[in-house]
């Protein structure tokens, strides 16, 4: 039997994962800080990946999800937020070196995507937007059971469109997208504003306020952190819809810190949604739904990537594919 | 030898050609009205495609570019603009009961970016995003050499993306599209709007204004003029900077009446995406450019529906299209 090894790199920590060659369940998993005293990111990741190698199978591939805009034809991490020294960083050629296997790379957001496509809330869909909501906003997209990457694999970056002209400064240093306005980052960073402008709350103070603290308080009645929760979900409502006449998919999945607060980002998102649609058919036989996996999720989608393949069966319920024979 | 019948179906002229096998030279081609005193519209077109049958040679399947939303996988015209009793019109099967050949249906901006992919501005390219802007905006997307179509045939409504919010109302009802704000139509009603208010032209009337006058006004150098162009392209260009975020296309191509406004519309639209991109790699090997088969595209477009294969030859100057094998 043949192993896949999975691998999740993240800013402050990087996980890794042996899997047999069907489903879901780990042979050996680990989580290991990204940076350490003695060691470059590089070598943690090497070291990371031979701690979880199994011990009596041969490995296929080995799948990696990388944050920040990668090359993944070429297997180049262009820029990895918070890991130092990783600009334009070979990362295929260098774990193939090192360990003798297909190596495969793609972005985290993307390959969430896969995971929830194929072992979450998306099994059995052809057309699929995730959208992850943290720090930032994240997505991915899945057009006729393909990941969308584009010309040069930079394409389903969601998160950067314009919602909101001359809107506030997003993390990428362009203006109103709608991570600049929707992410948590953001849902915070406006509550923050309002108080500080005098708008009244009983619950919430100006130091460290984060989306957890947020809902909690909009759970106990708080107006203005209702308002917070609404007004981010009216910005993502109004960019789903817009995706909705881009896309058409049947299921649009929510992920992420935020998605925990449930409701309460859910409500204004589906509010919008059916307000903004240009006509109900884009309503039809539309899901519109929290994610599945939670922290899992890209380990999982770097394990659909090292197969190359789903091996789920399709969704009875979901017609089958349509494309022009072109 | 057996032959290819394209039609492209508008509210005020229907289009249909025969075609041989290969190339795009027509066999017969013929334009009629879409209304006639003693005729239904499906009357008419029956009577155009029977004239331009071709005498001596079977015919292997039939391609329509249709106005309006449409569902391409069930052949059903779910309204058309000015066409009266056009309602959930199940085009395909009264064709196919009519001419006892395969009958393919498309919306027809979708099938322009078809005929521009194939026989246009954007052969060699697999990734492509196709924008006609006249009296509304319609759009069509090429996705790894496929036409992108969604889950029920309704994607690439790119015209219906919010660009301002609680902008003007659009030509489907919401407010703020790009449709409502750049489109043929939005640019005469933004430049009378200003007139109305006493922004000074020398040159500008109230009465009849159109894209062509305020055009010829521009290069006269209007300086009212020149804005209103400046204007409309600055918002395309926002639009498509996000859509070099969504799709990371390897070329955007600008058709319709607006675009034989040459640099008036295309120099602001370039502009805004130099300004608006999140990084330059989605500028590197773009082509933005004005589409190339004028009127014909519609025709062309539904050509290569008819014969479901493009047979043009890839361009060697573009990479092979690359994607997960999934």
């Amino acid at each position: 039997m043949s192993a896949f090894i999975a691998v999740d790199i993240g800013g402050t920590h990087m996980r890794a994962a042996s899997y047999p060659k069907v489903g879901r369940d780990p042979i050996k998993i680990k989580r290991i800080s990204t940076r350490a005293p003695n060691a470059t990111p590089l070598e943690q990741l090497i070291s990371l990946i031979n701690s979880i190698w199994p011990n009596d199978q041969e490995v296929s591939a080995i799948g990696v999800a990388a944050p920040g805009p990668i090359n993944p034809f070429e297997g180049i991490i262009y820029t990895a937020p918070n890991i130092p020294g990783w600009q334009d960083m070979r990362l295929v050629k260098e774990l193939e070196r090192e360990f003798k296997v297909p190596v495969f790379l793609g972005n985290d957001a993307n390959l969430a995507a896969m995971g929830e496509w194929c072992f979450g809330a998306g099994q059995g869909h052809h057309h699929l937007i995730y959208m992850t909501i943290s720090t930032g906003i994240g997505t991915g997209i899945i057009v006729n059971d393909k990941m969308l990457l584009g010309s040069r694999g930079l394409a389903a970056e969601l998160g950067h469109v314009t919602v909101m002209s001359g809107g506030p400064v997003c993390g990428c240093g362009k203006t109103g997208h709608l991570e600049a306005v929707a992410s948590g980052t953001a849902i915070a960073r406006w509550t923050k504003e309002q108080l500080q402008q005098g708008v009244p709350s009983k619950i919430l103070s100006e130091d460290d306020l984060t989306t957890e603290k947020i809902a909690e308080a909009a759970r106990k009645g708080d107006d203005l952190a209702i308002s917070a929760f609404n007004r981010a979900g009216q910005f993502i409502g109004q960019a789903v819809a817009d995706f909705l006449h881009i896309f058409n998919p049947s299921i649009v999945i929510i992920g992420g810190g935020v998605s925990s607060s449930d409701d309460l980002i859910m409500d204004p998102i589906r509010a919008t949604l059916i307000e903004r649609v240009i006509s109900s058919h884009y309503l039809e036989n539309l899901t519109v739904t929290i994610a599945d996996l939670g922290d899992e999720v890209g380990l999982l989608g770097a394990l659909v990537l090292a197969r190359q393949s789903c091996q789920q069966k399709p969704d009875a319920s979901q017609p089958a594919p349509v494309e022009y024979a072109l």
